[in-house]
């Protein structure tokens, strides 16, 4: 497949894992973070060292992996934004998880550029995005994905066309961010709530990921309480902005979702307790704080 | 391994399955069943024709598969209760979903009549009971674990030994019941989320069971709704019940569960809508009235 001229721009630890593969995958890859560490990672694996703006006009994709929707509409269109110096033809494609009505805008500032915007949540964690191996849920015009397969090709293992429509893939990926966030703020209800009645988070996995209680979360997660391992492989932050994202274009449909909502609550709680920059499954210490337990690995 | 006498008391689904099961492993099965149509099943399987009180006193092991911890204690020390016309050292297999310390109030009656208790939830559906491969979470005495080893290789795939605390079991179970109650409920928030933004049913099962928002209970619950058949597998009748027994074992140790709470309140409204007997992916049609959106196969 052809080779390509890509910015990465967010080379946080999805970024950075798309960033090489891209590199892996024979592309030329400019990359673009504040974060001095994660550039010279970037460039020890052969990143170029101009920044993406620099040869904004000779990019083929810019692969945009940044937090949210505010740092996307910044990094596109912001003072020193990219899209207005790319040539046409050229494709965004846009990787955070936004509302679909955020996609759907910036798809329209794209055209007006003659940029193509492809809508492409990502999936699938760290591991996979360094090993190219990332799902993908996108949805944009047969242009937009024709400029763009290349890349995508370097980085993802399952790439989901979800249709022309700008949006549907964000929708997807708000799909998928409820039901995660839930499985795992349940799974470490279920790991404490055991644990009052003599379940050991150990016997729990050993169990339970045999029954028809498991989920992918569960089976991912549940290990780091088991080992007291709470370095971030996905941090509490994450879930406050995701499903915080997911009841926003809920609450816009008019659309009530219980559920999330508790879910939501209880990692704006771990925040609150300043657990924010700890992995996901630190979740469990809200419970254990309220019921007096202690995790593996907190004595 | 040994043939023995065995007598199952509640022939629903699940119990007529481990009839069935334990006749097709070879030992002698009496049965105990309201239901008149059950019945015929289970006696065109081979089973006997006696109730099994009347042969009390030859029966190595009793399987208790009714609906809860009343109607256990119903059949085994009501009016025509079983245990005692049992014989010394024969054991009783409790498989109903029960609080811990009801589990063990049983093993106590039972300890006092000779009689061995195995406190013997059991996972894995209609499907599985039939083949003999449920999954069974035990706790009891080696005594009772031996008394009752050959019906639960027959009906059984996996045994898990938690030990020879009665109660452990039941923990467990509550345990699993907690997940698998959440992630169904949750599966029909994220389906009618999805719809609300273009996603259909068929779209979500395609993407979701590929990625990291997936569940057991969603990829076998989620096709129901996207069939438009809610022909009872498991009855959303269910879950008030078992989500109850959760929310009261949790109650009594000082567990806050807000997000089984948040699961336990759909489903009641569920049943508060008329849906009871349907199948309990039916919690999808909560949502979808709350939201006026039509689910596939209800026009």
């Amino acid at each position: 497949m052809n080779k390509q001229n890509v910015a990465v721009i967010g080379l946080g630890s999805m970024g950075l894992g798309i960033a090489c593969s891209a590199l892996r995958g024979g592309h030329r890859v400019w990359g673009a973070e504040p974060n001095t560490v994660q550039m010279a990672k970037f460039r020890s694996d052969g990143g170029e060292f101009e920044a993406p703006i620099k040869v904004a006009d000779v990019l083929d994709a810019v692969v945009v992996v940044v937090l949210n929707a505010a740092q996307t509409k910044d990094v596109l269109f912001g003072d020193t934004g990219i899209v207005p110096k790319m040539r046409k033809g050229a494709v965004v494609v846009s990787c955070a998880t936004v509302p679909p009505e955020f996609a759907r805008e910036m798809a329209a500032l794209c055209t007006e550029h003659g940029v193509h915007y492809l809508d492409a949540p990502i999936s699938g964690g760290v591991q996979k995005s360094m090993n190219g191996r990332l799902t993908i849920m996108a949805s944009g015009s047969a242009d937009a994905f024709d400029a763009a397969r290349p890349v995508l090709c370097a980085i993802s293992e399952t790439l989901f066309e979800l249709g022309d429509q700008v949006g549907a893939g964000s929708a997807m990926k708000s799909v998928n961010q409820m039901l995660a966030g839930v499985h795992i703020a349940v799974m470490a209800e279920a790991v404490t709530f055991g644990m009052t009645h003599g379940v050991t988070p150990d016997k729990f996995i050993e169990v339970i990921s045999k029954c028809a209680g498991t989920s992918w979360m569960l089976e991912n997660r549940a290990p780091h309480i088991a080992a007291g391992d709470y370095n971030p492989h996905s941090s509490v932050n994450i879930w406050p902005k995701d499903l915080g994202i997911v009841m926003d274009i809920a609450g816009s449909a008019g659309f009530d979702a219980p559920i999330t909502m508790a879910a939501l609550n209880q990692f704006n709680t771990a925040v609150d307790m300043g657990l924010g920059r700890e992995d996901d499954a630190a979740v469990a210490k809200v419970y254990a704080y309220q019921t007096g337990l202690t995790l593996p690995g907190t004595e």
